[in-house]
């Protein structure tokens, strides 16, 4: 099986934040379309790893901001290489929110849906959440972002990796997964996120 | 709810195919996402109405074929604009087949999954299919086709409708949802498969 020939399905960028009574987060997903009309349901795929996948799991509600071309790699940064375990992602911002009180982009997104989970199911790395929209909104007239054009656009090229500095693993920054050794293999694929070695930072040795 | 909101979810095109005995069918679809790794997972939305569906439903298999950039507007009207219920779609074309003997797109396709369906859920409209990822392949190295840009490039503009005749109805050219009345609704939606006005065609009084 060539794992690559995944990497041709076509996604969006998306920030999906949640409210579990006071506690409030948000992180980068790709996974998310329409599965039926009349009533209009989505499914959502999301890392079991995820801060914000536990709080989805408690409340079950959601928002889902469709980030735009506009979006910079500032906001997928603070949104999607942090934990919401280790840091208040909201607490800077000031964001609107939706009918549910959880805060939305309002900026760098075209739309912003809401979501109310209806089933869930395990699917190992990641949880499938399927939703009723209870609401949407168009937020601005810009082209949605595609995963695609985040990859070769918006993401930075890699930097040059020191020489004076001895790598003893590499660091998945989607998942935080560890990978132990100085060698990545180029064709490296994390295996509980499915990201590929673009997205893994070398670990120096202290 | 602005359902205009959940156009800018972005997807790609895709051919779905598949086989029950000696049926086979394949139609044109745009909504597949990889759901989980290690296992891989995907989950692909089926329109109901669809023969394509009624065969997955069946046999458990099928393969989704990666539309390209290079599809052309013959291609997305042979699978998707005709019913495997009328006509035998395979019938006059030569295409490779996959591990399970299901035809895929050996041309304008950049990739071809091959998938075995481990659960299934109604929705109503539409059937969502989780699936094991048996086979992938890489097909070539074209981009892949997203439906914005089938919407923007590859759809035909819209014909003009003559004055002569008169309009009793519109059927929709995606699920042969026919709406009643002269006059449809700039802003309407498909009921039944979600889609919008430009994929309706006019139905003459005889």
């Amino acid at each position: 099986m060539e794992k690559k020939a995944l990497y041709n399905l076509s996604y969006g960028v998306f920030m999906l934040s949640t409210r579990s009574g006071e506690k409030v987060n948000g992180c980068i997903t790709n996974t998310c379309m329409q599965v039926a009309n009349d009533p209009v349901r989505i499914a959502i795929s999301v890392l079991n790893s995820n801060y914000t996948c536990d709080l989805i799991k408690e409340s079950g509600i959601f928002a889902l901001s469709l980030l735009d071309v506009e979006c910079s790699f500032e906001t997928i940064k603070h949104f999607g290489f942090q934990s919401g375990r280790d840091v208040d992602k909201m607490k800077d911002l000031t964001l609107p929110v939706d009918q549910n009180n959880i805060p939305y982009m309002g900026y760098q997104a075209c739309a912003v849906i809401s979501g109310k989970v209806l089933e869930q199911q395990d699917l190992g790395t990641h949880t499938l959440f399927i939703a009723e929209v209870t609401d949407a909104k168009l937020l601005n007239e810009n082209a949605p972002l595609t995963y695609a054009d985040y990859q070769n656009r918006v993401k930075p090229k890699k930097k040059e990796i020191p020489q004076d500095k001895k790598i003893v693993g590499w660091r998945c920054k989607i998942c935080n997964y560890v990978y132990e050794g100085s060698e990545l293999p180029a064709d490296y694929i994390c295996p509980i996120c499915g990201h590929d070695v673009s997205d893994f930072e070398p670990i120096f040795e202290n």
